[in-house]
């Protein structure tokens, strides 16, 4: 069968602690068999790949731009898209699941777009606590395990 | 000059109130010499469209699917992108400014796509008034000026 | 009823000839009452939109960029869509009928993926009249009786 | 280094020659440690990621639909974008050079969307062979060759 995607989706900038989690997300969804799928670039999307990479996973980097060199070190499959921020949109689209850690308004616009294409979408203390309704939990591995019993899901 | 684009954004259900708002929004957007720009469908959608050809208004509806047929009847330009909830991120790309309106996930994607593609988004008595924070306003009219003296800066 | 859309689709440069046909496709769309949709920029796509104006028509600019000021000056409603080429299956998703002239890569991939969609697209004096097999005319007049016959028929 | 990633494009029903050649172009991706992208589905893509996975290489669909179960059991990776046809643009933007394998107006639309994208594209004893000016190979290894000697090379 076929190896599930599991997006990690965040901050292109963001804290040490944000990417502690973002790593251990990532080395999770490598080790549990599943694709790390990410918008390609720094900060929360940088540190779940190299998660996943340190449990020798796989990586694909949906990058808003048009050159796949623009992707970091620790994607092994850069698709360029050259749809700007529009990629957000198929990044949840193409994902079985997605994991929320913190962010701003591109990270916010990925969470509503699951939400609206009923793609399973759980925050890991998400920033947008307030206001903004989604599943949450507290630990990588609870967020993980989440989004793997969730993949694919059409319904939630 | 040719004229700016406004969207109007906002649930594909809404409240009679927000009906109410959603046509004066569109009839002061054609009464200032703007394009309105929406989803083209029902709900927040269709009120400001049916407001703005009250007052003989050009509306261009940015529709989900692939069928024109499909748009609300007060639709002039029937855009069949085929694109899903993408399209949500072609309407706020496109528009020089965005007014919301209530409304749901799709709504807060369209909000947060505006925020990160730096088009001029206000909320109009928006649901999302904890969390997300963007300009508000408690006007229609407040909220057409809002958008039209903005239209185009992308330093918002 | 609402007005059908009628791409016209050509060469971004372009001789005296195919600005002179593209012009008067312009003025017919526009004379019978069909809305001009165009990639928004110059040679065909300016003499077509160029060409609907004159006749009182209303102009729609689908452009590859983010900046509606790339817009030709006379298109009405300049979509910037940043989708860079992406943009031209946007063009003939979207349109009714397809009247190509001319053009080069860009030109016979919009012709392609109208076929590919099922929107009826004929080629009008057309470069590819080698190994491309399409409809095609000799007049302006009979291109756009030929696109208003077809609009919207998804058999073709 | 990243590996770079070949598209292989083509008809969703093909000859049996054509899926001969399909498979000697993906195994041949793969042997020489190249990623192979195509549109996920049957015929030329199904034969291509066939080859690629009896080389142990790496294959990613680039689907049309929603439905990542939609795609032929070859593909590692299934990116349902929910884009229709315009998936094409995708596909021939993200590779770094593609090969064209016979085909239809899909394929047609993707030689002409490469061009002027101006990812470099080969054509492996097109059915194109009139009126469309790309170059040609006889054998699925000098298409390989070809491809991988070009690839991300924008000048083409």
């Amino acid at each position: 069968m076929r190896a599930p995607l599991v997006a990690v989706v965040g901050g292109g900038t963001c804290t040490p602690e944000e990417v502690a989690w973002a790593v251990a997300v990532g080395r999770l969804v490598a080790e549990r068999g599943a694709v790390l799928v990410c918008g390609g670039l720094g900060g929360v999307m940088e540190a779940a790949a190299r998660g996943a990479k340190q449990a020798g996973g796989l990586t694909i980097g949906i990058l808003p731009g048009s050159d796949p060199a623009a992707a970091n070190p620790h994607i092994d499959v850069a698709i360029a898209t050259g749809l700007g921020e529009m990629r957000n949109a198929l990044i949840v689209r193409a994902a079985g699941a997605v994991i929320a850690i913190g962010g701003g308004w591109g990270t916010l616009a990925e969470i509503a777009l699951a939400r609206r294409s009923e793609t399973p979408v759980v925050g890991l203390h998400d920033a947008f606590t307030v206001g903004v309704d989604i599943p949450r939990v507290e630990r990588p591995d609870e967020a993980v395990r989440w989004a793997l019993e969730h993949v694919g899901r059409r319904e939630v």
